[in-house]
């Protein structure tokens, strides 16, 4: 019983946490986590790296250290954000903890206590929860394969003023579904003309098995609102904790300050070792593997799913990232057949949770990147054979 | 020009960091940081750690791990927290991105904008930062060489009503004074009967240099109101950015939710690496010998100071920490002397930013713990010159 400020009664945990507890005993398959693949880490690589950073005589590593973080890594990511067409210099580029405490940032400038912030829908949970934290309202857009439709946009924008605009236009989590290019022009246009600021957060973009690279949002951003968010989590490791924020000078003093009150700075060692690893190993050779062996997985499973799920089901087929989205009929609520499902020792994530106000109980989320092969064939199978019996009963005799 | 969020503007740039940006020229000696010393960091026994962990096959201290922190950790700091009088389970622990994130998750769980925080006067800067970030209002508590006086204090919190206490009962910064016994036995006493949450932030406890050691305020808590505190960043090193708070059930969970949404988790690797450090090593040697070294430069420090400062100048004789705290005569501007002292190669850090609500602008802070002897005795020269210069002028003939 304290007296907790407002903006706690929206900070709440998930009820799927508790089932999804059962995923750690050995014999379940999870398809449930958002994890890579840990057999792929560059473990070796990355002990190098700290072994060379902390070879002494200079103990810098281990102190205190600026909030924008480690220069020579913010010149490094500068380099390599021109890849994605972005144009920044060091000085556009503060190292965080992950990508997600780049949303607490920027959510904490500039959300005030029901400010509405336009999501995809179904969207990234983690941004959903932070952006609750901060009591947003939320309108969904509406959304295709293509990505949201940018038709009937600027009515949305001028009917709710948002503050806030959240994407992921790679293989997003949920739904690893991808933004094309066309609309990816005209939301930086948009945001643009309507001085909203874009999130565009692309923790998948390296991770991309069939189709064409496209562009950032950013790239096409003329008048410094859209704000690009990507990590080391899914190419390198994500227990690092390392990722970045690119935005416009105004923004990146903002963007500091905040983050000083927050925590001061990221982990100077990290930061160092991290650059370390980046400047003495192939790390391009080392995500073409990962994207190998994803692409693998992803194939296999899309086979078994085509194998073994009833034709009631539906599904994306993704271009890269790490899930695939499922539709179930209407009738079948997800959060109820993961109970049955943890019975049967194979899990997978509810869907509901990721639309930002509601809906989609008949839908969930497979991860592919942490299982073996092996895995995927036993699990999909088994989680087929569930489907099958709930969607088409068999009559007794 | 973007639509910010209203706290925005309570979320200021120091003006004093344009002017303490020369001290990055070698040829300052700069007493200005809140460093410790990097000779003294144990780098080999870390490097040890760090590729121990990382020795493989387990890829596990790369991947992401829980919100909580790793539970090995937690239960090492339990058994530590039994030293400080404070009992605890893993449980009841939290780690964090060093104390300061501890601070901002308790800020975000507690302050409503116009809420008022109890501090002391003057208080530790970075929290100052982070609960005005939060739109909060400060009533400073009136304190004395013993710390805050508890008398008067029932009416304080009757008429005020805050929502939060802060304190820093050891050798707290920027004063470097310590909280007597009887005093922290009242606050955790008022705090119990108020419901009035204490932050006992404690990063500079493992640091005495004399005296007796004190049972820290949470020892006293008999009805889980008061949330304790502390980091390695002055023990082992802060650019690992590893702290730690003990709180209540109730409250724990509410703090795995705030970090949940700001960074998922803190480093998996540096966990689990300093973890292995800490069981693999002698800490309390290597603190020990901390203690001996920042001992001396103390002692130096006040030593040159009573050679070399005019007498209209008095100053704190801390018991421990790294600060040691000036006052000067009301006339004399501590912000107007750091320019003057810049140019004859020196710095400090004027005092008035560390009062919540103003003034102390005759004050500063001295830092003994990140210069080197030779530092200390010709950088104390120099600066008792300049200010016996200013306050003694010798008349011209």
């Amino acid at each position: 019983m304290y007296a907790y400020a407002q903006r706690v009664k929206y900070m709440q945990g998930s009820a799927v946490r508790e089932i999804l507890k059962v995923t750690e005993e050995p014999e379940v398959i999870s398809f449930a986590g958002g994890l890579p693949a840990p057999e792929l880490f560059p473990l070796q690589q990355l002990r190098e790296g700290f072994a060379r950073v902390l070879a002494g005589p200079d103990a810098s590593s281990l102190q205190y250290s600026t909030t924008e973080g480690y220069v020579k890594l913010r010149e490094y990511l500068a380099v390599q954000m021109s890849s994605e067409g972005i144009n920044a210099g060091p000085e556009n580029i503060l190292i965080t903890n992950g990508s997600q405490q780049a949303l607490d940032l920027i959510a904490k400038l500039f959300l005030n206590p029901g400010d509405t912030v336009l999501v995809e829908n179904p969207s990234y949970l983690g941004a959903i929860q932070t952006f609750r934290s901060y009591e947003a309202n939320f309108v969904t857009l509406p959304s295709d394969e293509q990505g949201i439709t940018t038709e009937g946009f600027a009515e949305i924008i001028t009917r709710f003023r948002p503050k806030l605009i959240y994407v992921s236009p790679n293989f997003r989590n949920p739904t690893g579904l991808t933004m094309s290019l066309t609309r990816r022009k005209s939301l930086a246009e948009l945001s643009n003309r309507f001085r909203v600021p874009v999130i565009e957060d692309n923790p998948y973009g390296a991770l991309r098995y069939s189709g064409e690279h496209l562009p950032a949002v950013k790239s096409f951003d003329r008048r410094e609102t859209v704000l690009y968010l990507s990590t080391f989590s899914k190419t390198v490791a994500p227990g690092l904790r390392l990722g970045w924020v690119v935005a416009p000078p105004e923004l990146m003093a903002k963007l500091v300050l905040a983050k000083q009150g927050t925590d001061l700075h990221t982990s100077t060692l990290v930061q160092r070792a991290l650059y370390y690893y980046l400047t003495h190993n192939c790390v391009e050779s080392h995500i073409s593997s990962l994207r190998k062996e994803y692409a693998q997985r992803l194939a296999l499973m899309l086979r078994e799913m085509a194998a073994y799920f009833p034709s009631q089901a539906s599904w994306t087929r993704p271009n890269g990232g790490m899930f695939i989205w499922v539709t179930l009929p209407d009738k079948v609520d997800a959060t109820q057949l993961l109970q049955e499902a943890v019975r049967e020792k194979i899990a997978f994530v509810p869907g509901s949770p990721f639309f930002a106000n509601g809906g989609g109980e008949n839908t969930l989320r497979l991860n592919f990147s942490n299982s073996t092969p092996e895995q995927i064939s036993t699990g999909i199978e088994r989680l087929g054979r569930l489907l099958d019996t709930k969607l088409n009963p068999k009559l007794e005799d």
